[in-house]
């Protein structure tokens, strides 16, 4: 390894500080304008962050930086450790009176697009420190996206370099290229959260709700405003807004841009979508019909209410109208599952993603079949592609890697004394970056915030390690990594 | 899919029912020896068993039986259903009163060597039935091992057929060949439950009790005949003969096989035997550390208890010495787990077993390394050997088959109003064919017999795929198996 490297990323790493100083302005203004004192918390996380950003930024600048595949690795890694780093100052340093290892656990959960929270009491925080969270779980919703487009798929984690931009849709017209791509990414982030809080709006949330609320839902984050969650607005419109919202948030925004870019119908037809769309149906109708047979719920109230927590969890968003762990032992099973889903790749939700789900099941298949015949009968399919072993590999070595770290952050946290279900539960939450687990401490109506410093400390690495597709952050941490 | 082939499976188990139908008059005897007037339920069973048998093999023995890869998996298949249900007639039949679908459950779980029971009172039984559990658990034990060595390997399922016995092996001394290796297999079960009887006995267990528990510590299978399992004998001596007996059980018979017959000492350098005594250490020394320094439990108590209880649970085993799930959360969470392992290839431990974890660890490893290089940088190794792609493909496909039944089966038990930690663990004991599960239900100090019967269907199902490594039962269930 060599040390420009190390130095390399470090300068990457601080010129993106530099942009989150400049996010800590937003709040600091807000904070003004509402006449509160948070407002020089803010002021001077700004300007100290900026000014060692600046600081490392110039020492570490290179004429010849080496392009590398450990370089991307590390300044990936190194980028969302610096950004969960910084982003815990203001709520460090706030009127909050919060620890470090609960600022740091919430301002990893916000910008990994997490969304489970250490902080009770939401309804009387002052508005800066709300919007801090937002802020950051937006930012991190955007990073993931451009993650999955075009850093994952360059090193070739988790099968993600199956959904490389094809270069055709780059290199025939040279002038758009990668740059008309981030822009159109942003555009339509951007675009897809004025809508969503112009929505929220129209159906009656004040406008400081609905922006936050707008920012956690299209990053299938959320944080909310309110400890009762959405729960608080009593309003099945925005419960159905959201919804919309958070399955928009899931699907692949390398689609989306094709689509609004290049006007390309077609890339409608990868069948990720079908088959996230699917088995979202399929849970939504499976619990909601169990509800109405089982417990007399009449269908049109189990269906809003269950859509809507369902969606949340499979989004990966972590939004609750109630708690959901009321309605039976088979609700709880459902969500329980529903945690590992996810939505689409190169989207801003985590868990396992639907284009895996659909590899495994054709690997299962295809695998039963050559038990009969002896042999490959055909070669496995993705739509009208043909998967090769590369991907097949790093499918499996996704599902080996998330296996292996859920069973030790479990062990971890019940070492700690948490109970089985908690301890379960929390590993794989803050693994799939969904937000609420099981059980009344991690679950819908609980707050992380009574967990010990050791449980939230674990919680954040693993939060982490979710949000880079788990093998970016053990290849870092693998001797071959550091070895020249 | 030939007639001739479903005929020719129909024959082979007939064959084997009327063996069965033998077995069965070991406790008509013992009951009339006793004067229990069960022998008369016994005896009619084997009458009206081997009555049966007969005429189908009458009626299906066939000139030119098709060998395929199909008549095998169906033999197989039609083989362990065909034993699980005639095993069930006696016990439907006798004084004991149960329901079709708990004989069924009772005598599936003794030939799948599970040992879950929903039989309260043992202690009071009588001593044909006792006998009778433990006879059916004894041979399922040697069913298992002949499947791993014999079949498993042909069919190429679950990546047996790497430890497919070395033609070098039979093919050097022609006289000895397969026969002398399945003589040598019966020869060292019977050899070990004797030796194991007799050290049961030489510290104070009567006859019965200690003939009945060499049966089922031999097949780690886990059936008692006192309801508090081994608790009852309070002590610490039958507790280290038993945790001997059952890794004895869990090693590869295969290796025990070419270290008797051919005193091939190097055999017993297999890196499964070693991976497995390893994490059987870890796991004992882990939790008898925390129970020390968190509970203060003094060491050597801990040490037994911890010892016996683990190694029950690791091995497939499934006795239980006290409820262990009040030794807090980090042991619930310990046994959990501890749920998934098993014992080594061609053993008659369940569960996912050594070499699978070995190859699955080294996958990780060697995929980290790709993604560092970018390319392959050697072949994963297994001792001195190479690992193929087929035996890759054949774990992960075993991997995705284990979960995908996992989840399916936990659904369907909590769709039943099962709570989760009781579906989720019921499911997996089934699957791994440990035995006990957690919680109040299925736990160490519960019993299945509470279980509805749509449950104990559905779990009885689980166990044969598990006890036939799952792809030879969901093969079955292709639609491809049965076309022509």
């Amino acid at each position: 390894m060599h040390a420009s490297v190390v130095r390399a990323s470090a300068f990457v790493a601080s010129i993106f500080a530099l942009y989150i100083a400049g996010a800590m302005l937003v709040p600091a203004a807000v904070d003004l304008y509402y006449g509160h004192s948070d407002w020089q918390v803010f002021a001077v996380s700004a300007f100290t962050t900026g000014a060692v950003a600046l600081t490392v930024a110039a020492a570490t600048r290179d004429r010849t930086p080496i392009r590398s595949t450990r370089l991307a690795f590390l300044v990936v890694v190194t980028l969302w450790l610096t950004v969960g780093l910084i982003g815990a100052l203001p709520l460090y340093a706030a009127s909050l009176n919060l620890d470090f290892a609960s600022a740091v656990f919430e301002s990893v959960s916000a910008v990994t697009t997490t969304g489970s929270t250490v902080i009770t009491g939401l309804d009387d925080l002052p508005p800066g420190i709300l919007l801090w969270r937002s802020i950051l779980q937006w930012i991190g919703g955007l990073g993931v996206i451009a993650l999955g487009l075009f850093f994952l798929p360059m090193l070739n984690v988790g099968g993600f370099s199956f959904f490389r931009i094809e270069s055709s849709d780059i290199e025939d017209r040279p002038f758009e290229r990668l740059s008309s791509f981030l822009h159109a990414l942003v555009g339509i982030y951007v675009v897809l959260t004025a809508l969503c809080a112009i929505s929220y709006a129209a159906v009656g949330m004040r406008t400081f709700d609905a922006v936050n609320h707008a920012m956690t839902t299209v990053a299938t984050g959320g944080f909310s405003t309110h400890d009762a969650s959405l729960g608080y607005f009593q309003s099945d419109a925005v419960l159905w807004i959201s919804t919309v919202f958070m399955i928009l948030g899931a699907l692949p925004f390398s689609i989306l841009i094709l689509l609004v870019v290049r006007g390309r119908l077609d890339a409608l037809r990868d069948p990720q979508i079908r088959l996230f769309l699917a088995y979202v149906i399929a849970f939504v109708l499976a619990l909601a019909m169990h509800r109405r047979i089982v417990d007399g719920t009449p269908f049109g109230e189990a269906l809003t209410s269950t859509t809507f927590n369902l969606v949340s969890i499979i989004t990966t968003t972590g939004y609750a109208s109630e708690d959901y762990t009321l309605w039976g032992p088979f609700a709880v099973t459902v969500f329980f599952f529903a945690t590992f889903l996810g939505g689409c790749s190169g989207s801003t939700s985590g868990g396992i993603k639907a284009y895996r789900f659909l590899i495994l099941a054709r690997m299962l298949q295809n695998g039963l079949r050559m038990l009969v015949y002896g042999r490959s009968v055909q070669p496995l399919r993705y739509g009208n592609r043909t998967v090769d072993e590369e991907m097949l590999r790093a499918i499996t070595l996704y599902v080996i890697g998330f296996i292996l770290v859920w069973v030790a952050v479990t062990l971890a946290l019940a070492a700690g004394n948490l109970d089985m279900t908690t301890a379960i539960t929390a590993s794989l939450t803050a693994l799939t970056n969904v937000g609420p687990g099981l059980g009344p401490i991690v679950g819908p109506a609980g707050n992380f915030a009574s967990l010990s410093d050791y449980a939230k400390w674990i919680l954040s690495v693993t939060m982490l390690l979710g949000r880079l597709e788990i093998l970016a952050v053990l290849v870092i941490l693998t001797p071959t990594f550091w070895r020249n």
